[in-house]
């Protein structure tokens, strides 16, 4: 590996994909405190809220307040989640760096979570793109098209791949900056991945960067390794893999982070993040969302140091 | 892939490895009943017992009723774990057609385990390939030389992986003919597999082929993803992954089976078991074992078969 090309971005999404599911409200300091943590761990990406109705989900009506507060933070990129033009108004206005605006390759899941076609939500994405554009203050604004169900989904069933493909460039068209891959539902498998990036990445522009894989099957890291031989430098991942499905025990949602960025140091990548300081925030979760069960294989086993002597390094292994 | 390359041997080892850490002793009965069932849902490789003294390890005191159990299924490979020769005479006695003895790296663990340093483990092994060929109805037995603390060791720490290719290269010159590599304490990584894959197996002489992993940090499946791309085709796991620290709640031991083959059959891989029957078999480890956690993503979560439509089947993927 060169220099460059083992640096990858883990951007934590707790604060939004993992609290979305969370029926408690995490007050507005807790997730301050663990913006800052995660920050002070040497977290650089950090998907901070969703803008979205709060009447609709109650748990992101502080989106704004968060947002600000993580603007406070240097070098910190502020991602928010906005389902239409109306919360990318409002995401921009609180002055987000990027903005995902969720796309669903499968038909059933995106009339379900935005109540419009896959088709309909990528014209919503192209007037979102304008009013970016609208602004000079905002066009500096990243636009990511956040694909979800991407390898499966429990409404639909089977998302064929040339759908994705479809709908990936459609995306792109339509002025997506970023196209991430998400696996909203955790079907994905490594083959799968491998076959769908060899589709997608020779077609798209380059723009295909990102992945979001749930541990609902054990798979996430080993579909991760299959995307980082892809190429790949950017994942999404959960601390303490919060907001597994409430109704299952036990079943894990996003990856763990610390479970994602121990598997990277010991591959020789580098993130930037402290291990030992990300485990040290679970205890704010557990302080703030008493009920809600933390998941994480790091977590319990503790960062072994034998094999790999430097991974406990910022920096990960020094090779 | 070609037709045989496609062709993966998972063994299960859960009444050997995973029987052996729980302080309940299961049943004969139950053990004859989980090999019998294993066997109907396609499996055709089972590490049925260990040959230890009884007094150390109550729950192997039936090891050659086992074994003689698994001899009447057609077909079915029977591997037999030996500490020394006294347990190599009496597995080959039995009648197991394949025999596993474990050489720690680790010196310490060696030292733990079997009271021998490794080069004494080896000196052993030599011993029980001796007795092996002595009788002409022992000689098409398997000798597999079970390298453990492959990738780390909990008592020793960091293992050496010059020390792995030494240890293996000895244990082959002793008359091995498989050596299996085991992460016996749940400390590989993916890049650590592929390293030293990439240095033991143009040395190794076609020998080096069994993997053998914990998922104690989440990365069994992630690990056996590189072993794959490497062309290892025999891979153990246990059943509901039993086996696991009972000191530690979660800890897994082994991969489970269940969840090996879904990922094998997923990737395009036959196997030749039935992931439904093998979930099945889980209701007579409850029953037998009340007490042990069982573990596994996909008897929570469920077979997906949207994907890959044809995974469920016991030949797995048809492409």
């Amino acid at each position: 590996m060169t220099q460059s090309n083992k640096r990858v971005v883990v951007q934590e999404v707790g604060l939004r994909d993992g609290l979305q599911s969370l029926s408690q409200v995490m007050a507005t300091d807790a997730k301050k405190r663990w913006i800052t943590a995660a920050y002070e761990a040497g977290v650089r990406y950090i998907e901070v809220a969703s803008f979205v109705p709060p009447k609709l989900l109650p748990q992101m009506a502080d989106a704004a307040e968060v947002v600000a507060h993580a603007l406070t933070l240097p070098d910190l990129v502020v991602t928010a989640l906005v389902p239409n033009l109306k919360g990318a108004e409002n995401a921009l206005t609180a002055g987000a760096h990027r903005i995902v605006a969720p796309i669903s390759v499968s038909e059933k899941h995106s009339l379900a979570n935005v109540r419009k076609t896959p088709d309909a939500m990528i014209e919503e994405f192209a007037r979102i793109r304008h009013l970016r554009d609208s602004k000079s203050a905002w066009r500096n604004v990243t636009l990511i098209g956040g694909l979800s169900t991407v390898f499966g989904c429990t409404l639909q069933g089977y998302v064929l791949e040339s759908d994705v493909v479809r709908i990936a460039l459609a995306t792109i068209e339509a002025g997506a900056d970023v196209v991430a891959l998400g696996d909203t539902t955790g079907h994905a498998t490594p083959a799968h991945v491998g076959r769908l990036l060899d589709q997608l990445l020779p077609v798209a522009q380059g723009k295909v960067t990102s992945l979001h894989f749930h541990d609902t099957r054990g798979l996430a890291l080993a579909n991760t390794v299959v995307a980082l031989d892809h190429g790949i430098r950017e994942f999404d991942a959960s601390l303490a893999g919060i907001g597994g499905c409430p109704n299952a025990p036990g079943a894990t949602g996003n990856v763990a982070t610390e479970d994602l960025v121990y598997m990277l140091h010991a591959m020789g990548y580098e993130t930037g993040i402290d291990i030992a300081s990300l485990l040290d925030i679970r205890d704010t979760l557990t302080d703030a969302l008493p009920q809600a069960p933390l998941y994480g294989y790091i977590a319990r086993e503790g960062i072994f140091v034998g094999s790999v002597p430097t991974q406990l390094s910022a920096r990960g292994v020094q090779s």
